[in-house]
């Protein structure tokens, strides 16, 4: 017998205070080993929980409108060396709740990416530029970005329990930054990761001197109450990382109550592999995708789970060496009990539509932990096409479809038939062999995905200005943002507010005459300038 | 008797063309006589013609894609031009079908605002800097901002013919600004003006070589099958402005196929009179904002359509003067039949909720065409307050509702209570003696309302690229976007595309490394400037 483990209090306004009414309580699971962590419990949270959030929230709102950027960036900063000073626990508790490696993934990668993106969005704020600042000095109308007058619901996924996590990740760096509170839910996959990090915030807002509910945390809710706070009027808006089933139920509440909500739902990431790249250096590129395939068990949002091959020799060896590959790999820990029986779910649904696997194929189940054999699926062009829906199934783990095209026009074929994706790549010939119909498939690609990608694999996300990390419907919910890439990511969370004939000590400073701080760009009657109104030129 | 009118033809793909299968035919009516117009009947639309205008919209998608700026601005300043080449046909037409003044709105106002908006779309274009074009050389990762890869659904309001028309208004010339073709829907109150618009479009079109379906026009078609157009796959975005129950059921439709939709669908624009002005300036407010509401009969999306009174002396006198001035008011002409009902029945909904009748309140049965009396109602803040959301209902006519204050904190009160608005306005004195509750109110209102304004009224919504014609939900389905003001409005149609490590000629040639024109402001290694990469500087 075990004792009884502790009910973890949620952070509220500020202070970890117990939930006032839980409807249930669930403990977290060490996905490497199957057993369930018994020392901690952490409380489903009712109604009354998540009303206090956003009661608390909409004050912090109001308070954040009022503050100047660089207290924003402050916080945003000394979160980032809170993290920081976390590090080592954060990465043991991440490794425990996740089976995520310590080392190179989480304390090499994914920390460093986390505190990354929170200074990079600081870096944003100070300079300012990001709010598109308009100035008509002829009619006296002003504009810019500008919070969005209440808290912003983040949800992250599983697979990343720090750059993505609703406590620390990009989504709520971004909606930090545009000056606005956020109400994080933790993902019940890694709930004692979430309050360290959320420990961490605590102790920024403090020493910044933020609203105290600039970040607040839960940990779960029901379904049902979650499509309430999505949809409740103090919401301003909503990021979700995660499936697509709860993704398109959480958007379908939330587009019904007219609340923006950003989503990061599913990509199957193609990628066509024309016949002169594999003739020059197709067993690279059998090892290349191999390891993008296998990189986190295949848990990310832009692992390849499609490959599109042309007909001939070079295909054969290709495929026997990812078979050879994909035979000898050690199947990888998926993070939760529920992720071998819908991988293999995935992987049915894929052979029922005519699919054929080359590899794995079927559970791990001589392993201890939650784990799905590396897997390897074939289908001819031709079957694809006739049912490009259902092969078209994402399998969240290492599991690969190769799609084999006997004619060139296939290519495009296929790519016309996909649906919306984040990423998609096209690898050819550096001698221009392979140039044509890599011309006509980038055509018929470009509108699909929000990435393109030439010789590369897709996973390993650049936190860069110039990312995308979004793309056309399904694989999120508006093709015009990123969910990676501050300013850019900024922008989802921004209102767009004008000042019509507002006297000039009633504007915010930055939409005034002189410029604040000769840093922010703005566009000053059709001139994009840092000078003050009237001084003209750059 | 009268002769069969002509069944006119739809624009399609280049060529006026029969309605293929229409499920019904419509008539225009003068509203200022209320004669239905007998010479010309036009189809609504059956599923053929618009599956045809939805794949023809796609293959002109796939050819505008590789079209320079310069062939795109082209076409929009060409398009004014020939708009002005017609101004005659088009105000007597427009004159005709909507009962608006051929001078100086249609004339003198309207068109040179339409031409206007297409020229200012034409040099955004042009200038490129909108497609916020980013490049991180060392990665070698670039993106930008790039058409959505298939046609735009354009629906307009039937009180701009020309300014808003979807066939040649703010919405159109966004579109084809960003790169995509658009449908349109042309309103049934107007279509001869439309089809005038289009037959210039076309003109255009041909002149500039555009692909033939860059803009196609249709005239009607069943609610039913208007749904199945904004959710079907073809379609890559829709713009919408109208009514909230026409506009509402559209969004459903579109959110739930993951089609952005932008809508601009009603807004109350509430002014707030603070004692100090009332007292200073009473007269001149009082007059101003009769003009406001009178303005084209009070059919403007930013009409004022409730105005907050403090009490005391100088209010008595405001809203006596307020009355005699709409009591003698002439009813103006309303666009359709159904306008008078529908405007009496929001006068009985805020009768009901207890707004007292001070002026108007009845149909204008002795005049000849559509119309309803000018009407000025009044209710206390108290009572406000009890009903809110019954008293917040748009009519869309000269009808405006005086809310009377007894303390300070109601006026906040009173704007906390608002929907989201597209304006929103404070009147205050000019010696300061109003600036505590006007800052106080201002925070209340500001996240209410697109547009701040002081000392102004919300009508006339100049073009300027500072402008927002937005706001929060229900004013707009989303708080981000203005429809009106190059480049921010063209940013709605735009989808996000970014290139990883692709070679440098399969890049557009604005994410090269050489600037295409030295014109166009990139952000290139976190800096903003004109240069190429790695010249620096700005």
């Amino acid at each position: 017998m075990t004792a009884t483990p502790t009910l973890q209090p949620i952070l509220l306004d500020g202070r970890w205070q117990p939930a006032s009414e839980p409807i249930d309580q669930f403990r977290a699971i060490n996905p490497a080993t199957a057993a369930v962590i018994e020392d901690r419990s952490y409380p489903v949270s009712g109604w009354s929980d998540l009303a206090a959030l956003l009661q608390a929230g909409r004050r912090a709102a109001a308070t954040m409108a009022t503050l100047s950027s660089e207290r924003i960036a402050d916080f945003l900063d000394t979160y980032a060396t809170c993290l920081e000073q976390r590090a080592g626990a954060l990465v043991e508790a991440a490794h425990i709740e996740t089976g995520l490696p310590r080392k190179p993934r989480l304390a090499q990668v994914e920390l460093p990416r986390t505190t990354g993106q929170l200074r990079q969005a600081a870096a944003a704020v100070r300079e300012g530029s990001w709010r598109r600042a308009t100035i008509d000095s002829a009619a006296n109308i002003r504009s810019w970005l500008a919070p969005l007058g209440g808290p912003v619901v983040v949800i992250g996924p599983n697979n990343f329990p720090f750059a993505f996590n609703g406590v620390a990740g990009g989504d709520m760096a971004a909606a930090i930054a545009a000056g606005n509170p956020v109400i994080a839910k933790a993902h019940p996959g890694h709930p004692h990761t979430s309050m360290l990090l959320a420990e961490a915030a605590l102790e920024a807002i403090q020493a910044t001197q933020m609203p105290p509910a600039t970040v607040q945390m839960f940990f779960h809710t029901s379904p049902e109450l979650g499509l309430r706070l999505v949809s409740d009027p103090d919401t301003a808006a909503v990021a979700f990382t995660g499936s697509r089933a709860a993704g398109l139920a959480l958007k379908a509440a939330a587009d019904q109550a007219g609340r923006p909500i950003y989503l990061e739902l599913s990509s199957l990431n193609p990628i066509f592999v024309l016949a002169g790249a594999l003739a020059e250096r197709g067993s690279a590129i059998a090892t290349e995708l191999h390891g993008s395939c296998a990189l986190g068990a295949g848990q990310f949002c832009t692992r390849p789970g499609l490959v599109v091959l042309p007909p001939g020799g070079p295909t054969l060896s290709f495929v026997a060496q990812l078979q050879s590959l994909t035979e000898a790999a050690t199947p990888g820990t998926l993070f939760t009990p529920h992720s071998p029986l819908a991988v293999d779910a995935a992987v049915q649904r894929l052979r029922g539509a005519g699919a054929q696997v080359l590899a794995g194929g079927e559970m791990a189940t001589e392993v201890t932990g939650f784990a799905y054999r590396p897997t390897l699926l074939q289908v001819s062009a031709e079957r694809f096409l006739l049912h490009p829906q259902t092969l078209q199934t994402e399998a969240f783990a290492h599991v690969c479809l190769l799609v084999r095209c006997e004619r060139d026009d296939e290519f495009e074929r296929i790519a016309a038939s996909l649906e919306g994706n984040l990423t998609g790549t096209i690898y050819s010939a550096s001698d221009g062999s392979d140039d044509a119909l890599c011309d006509r498939l980038a055509t018929c690609l470009r509108p699909k995905v929000g990435r393109l990608l030439n010789d590369k694999m897709p996973t390993g996300v650049a936190v860069s200005a110039a990312m995308n990390h979004g793309g056309p419907y399904p694989s999120t919910g508006h093709p015009g943002f990123t969910a990676v890439g501050m300013p850019a990511a900024m922008t989802r969370f921004a209102a767009l507010h004008c000042y019509d004939n507002v006297r000039q000590q009633r504007l915010p400073a930055a939409l005034r005459d002189a410029s604040p701080d000769g840093r922010m760009w703005r566009l000053i009657d059709g001139q994009w300038t840092r000078a003050d109104v009237g001084q003209g030129g750059a």
